[in-house]
């Protein structure tokens, strides 16, 4: 099953971390695999000794404070998406979050192409599963705004988490522990 | 803060149990009140050693096998609701889930007007928290489809996870550890 988390809205990390959380507590195997780095905090690490997460990104890009090359940043990336390739085929998960993989995409670290390519072995797959039911099939979940119209196509579930209301904008500061 | 997390999407309830994680992981107090029974599952409450679940609801309202008399729904939400309103004056809590708040607003378990007084009290103390920087200020999350728009007003982050694509529309059967 393929699921994506996108929109302009607060909640798809959260929502994709507490899928993982759900997942690990009935004993199924998880990996997280960050695409851009910062978006699981320490609060989410606390629980890491069962979920294993893969820090692929190399911090926020093109943002204030960011000195590292687009170069550099492209190739952390692309090399996180071959490991992420490599997971998936790996079958030894339940469950693969792909953090942030859309914003990825959408920074030009990756390629549309080459996820997609990923998103459409994973549907072979699934359906070669379905015919054999004592496979577990795997569920990958896709995080980040603007999801690719490619991907959503390929997706089984996408919901768009779309902002109504940021405080932010109202001028509050972020708060430890909340701001997500 | 309150925060909302309605529309008909899927993830309201897993971001509100990831939110909730998250802030555990900070060592934070944290409390889940339950309106409506089923919402969250065995894969969540493995994690509830430290994380406590309040169940009020009484089951699924008004669908198939429900057997239960309206007015036992209504008593049990009424409850719950006069629960929460204590657990949020205690300041025990860093973090108050009201799981499915909205949901039990418009089977008319519960009256809109009653939560809108608990919000409007949360408000009021919030802004006496932040002329006291040493208090910390407690956060609710209000999670449910269609949440009315009096909670909306109330709320300083709200996030409506809006349903792309669903796979229940395509046939595909829930699937333990996923379906949330």
């Amino acid at each position: 099953m393929i699921i994506v988390f996108t929109g302009n809205g607060k909640g798809k990390t959260t929502a994709a971390f507490g899928q993982a959380i759900r997942a690990l507590g009935q004993g199924k195997k998880v990996l997280i695999i960050q695409f851009i780095k910062g978006s699981f905090r320490s609060g989410e690490e606390f629980f890491t000794k069962k979920l294993r997460i893969i820090k692929g990104g190399k911090g926020f890009v093109g943002i204030l404070g960011d000195k590292l090359p687009f170069s550099e940043h492209k190739k952390a990336a692309q090399k996180t998406l071959k490991l992420a390739a490599q997971k998936i085929k790996s079958k030894k998960y339940d469950l693969i979050v792909l953090d942030e993989i859309n914003v990825a995409v959408n920074l030009k670290l990756i390629k549309e192409i080459d996820v997609l390519k990923i998103l459409k072995g994973i549907r072979t797959n699934l359906r070669q599963s379905a015919s054999n039911l004592r496979q577990s099939a795997l569920v990958v979940i896709l995080t980040g705004r603007s999801a690719p119209k490619s991907f959503i196509k390929q997706a089984d579930l996408v919901t768009e988490m779309k902002e109504v209301k940021h405080p932010f904008k109202k001028g509050v500061r972020a708060k430890k522990g909340i701001e997500f």
